[in-house]
């Protein structure tokens, strides 16, 4: 079981709007709601692709009984711990003449962090990855994402963290197995803006596998022993949100397959790759459609950049 | 007790942001919740000047109960009828720089139409004065706004509408006591600019007092028998959000105290006018100061126009 560590769950509302007017009032046409987060779209991804999860997420207040009756809906499993705080929502109004989507996310904080550390420690007895994704809200203390990261370590799973800012590095002091920054987060942990430069810099340093995503520029992977760089077989018109978390999904099947592949990106990146491909393809933020998986696996080209095996 | 329906009831959520950045990510640094919809309004102003309320209104979803919740935590009596659809929510952005705020509403609709028209009646038998306020949303029939009023009518309870829209034409043609329309919903009605000859004229194809709520012009007043205006002692500056709610609460107490008031608008305007006022000076929108409430009463002026008696 791949087990999906949310620290900030969120209801994410979709407003369809004809326009959206600033310092006026937009009648709403439409709207959509269903639970988000970056771990839970993770989890949304692997479940869509038959792969056994499972949540752990703070939820409270109202929105909290929204992203539960959300996960049930969706037929995700989950342990939701009592936040002592209203899960948060983002809302995203996006206008019918097509300009970039307008989004308000809501601060997220925590009120039960020992509680999350048992819920963790409880659901990872039978869990054979950890994936720890998305931003930490307040109310965590500085090595909390350390703390879940040496627990999935001490059973011998590979852990893969996506966040961003010091907890970064911080999984990565814990000896997180894979980390997956974007650029931007690659550029700010290393100071280096050259995305192959600073991905190696990074493996090196921490002895993790570093896959970075690059948006239209595919995916670097480094480790201590190389560095690969994978694309999808061209550039894809599409809805980006959620790709990420789409490759995250990707790389923790990989990983649930076979422990070892970490170690050997050129293996894990094909497939996962292909994911995060159809996730740019569907029409739907942040969904897949099987059937376009497999597709785009064949499309996909990885490719050893110097010094790797 | 004045028995408040509220067909449209919503979460009104504010968001306080530094800027809000159209076309890309806002952060929210603080966010209110609270019930809203504009006879919920009313009731809360009731509540605080310890008038006897009750409130029915629709409500489904995690925003029915987030509404529910949030009725018993500000006292207001309530009878929620289940709608079938989730309440609606509105959300407020309210900029640092003092930009005038960007609010985006959500449709409402409703399912439980009878049971509406069964809880109305259930709470008339305790009632003194019928207040129905807000838009109407989905699913309530052409009749819907007659029929109310039409029940509370028959027990000889005056009956205080504001809405917009066919449902004002509807509420008069069942015989409300009094409605409030703004301005602009008193020009749509009738199809004259002129506020006051279009107040006369409603009245007196109505037989209602039709108080219309002119924004800084104060208010005008029309019976079958006269016109009046009503002022408070300056220009206000303020928070105009809730002032046509807390104007609506001041006339349904003049109605509790002496339902024939209502063919004396010189006499019901002067507390209500000062109540509207208390409301504009509030820091928090809708709310009203009971202290303030009184000092204002001082300064409003009530004069007759043309034709009053």
């Amino acid at each position: 079981m791949i087990l999906c560590v949310c620290l900030s769950p969120a209801v994410d509302v979709t407003y369809h709007v004809d326009h959206l007017h600033p310092s006026g009032t937009t009648r709403v046409r439409e709207l959509t709601e269903r639970p988000g987060g970056k771990a839970v779209n993770v989890a949304r991804v692997l479940h869509r692709l038959g792969e056994p999860t499972h949540l752990v997420a703070p939820a409270g207040g109202g929105t909290g009984d929204q992203l539960r009756h959300g996960l049930a809906a969706a037929g995700l499993a989950a342990t939701l711990v009592d936040s002592g705080h209203p899960t948060r929502r983002t809302v995203t109004v996006v206008q019918r003449d097509g300009a970039e989507p307008t989004t308000l996310v809501e601060p997220a904080s925590l009120d039960c962090w020992p509680a999350v550390v048992a819920a963790v420690d409880a659901a990872l007895a039978d869990a054979d990855v950890l994936v720890v994704s998305g931003s930490v809200p307040e109310g965590v203390p500085a090595d909390g994402l350390a703390t879940l990261v040496s627990a999935g370590r001490r059973r011998s799973l590979p852990v893969l963290v996506d966040t961003h800012g010091p907890w970064l590095p911080s999984a990565l002091g814990a000896g997180a197995t894979v980390v997956k920054p974007n650029a931007y987060e690659l550029a700010a942990t290393t100071g280096d803006d050259d995305p192959v430069r600073a991905a190696r810099t990074l493996a090196r340093f921490s002895g993790a596998t570093v896959v970075a995503s690059l948006g239209e520029n595919g995916v670097v992977a480094a480790t201590a022993g190389g560095v690969w760089e994978a694309r999808p077989a061209a550039v894809l018109a599409g809805n980006p949100v959620g790709a990420g978390d789409a490759l995250v999904a990707g790389l923790a099947r990989e990983l649930l397959r076979d422990p070892q592949s970490a170690r050997h990106p050129d293996r894990m990146l094909h497939d996962a790759v292909a994911l995060s491909a159809a996730a740019v393809l569907s029409p739907e933020a942040g969904d897949v459609d099987p059937a376009q998986h497999v597709e785009q696996r064949d499309g996909v080209v990885v490719r050893a950049l110097d010094g790797a095996r």
